[in-house]
């Protein structure tokens, strides 16, 4: 078993109102900056262990289904990297 | 002046408590998972014109410091990547 870090990036499918990145994006302006478009996203980084990359990807997409995202309304991406475990630490 | 993309990933510096994180972690524990940790963080997509990449990450930088991150609580990484505009629309 190795530990893998999975990123799940959460967005709202295109078309689906974002009002928290239309506000931001009017702050920014207000702010002086020229934005043409801004978007806005929830990322999850999650350790997991498994025993490869892929199996760790299936399980992320599966949280992804079930709970981080709602397929009504949001797309979401998974990638997979090794965990980096701080030397000393067990494997 | 070409169309790029930056995206800016906004996280909690670690040791700084992440409620929503952990909250969560342990929904994903109810539902059978085995999560390890579970660090969540804010991702903002901001389209800008800009004469190259650098000044477009400049650009996104200014708006990390100024409103998408509180730097006393927040770490952030800005990337530019040049923004495919569809064809039919002007340069």
């Amino acid at each position: 078993m190795r530990m893998y870090t999975a990123t799940v990036t959460v967005r709202l499918k295109s078309g689906v109102l974002d009002p928290e990145a239309e506000t931001t994006r009017r702050a920014l302006e207000r702010l002086g900056f020229e934005v043409e478009a801004l978007r806005s996203a929830d990322r999850f980084e999650v350790d997991i262990e498994a025993d490869s990359a892929e199996k760790a990807a299936t399980r992320a997409d599966e949280m992804a289904e079930r709970l981080l995202a709602n397929p009504t309304i949001h797309d979401y991406e998974v990638t997979v990297e090794q965990h980096t475990v701080p030397s000393g630490s067990q494997q």
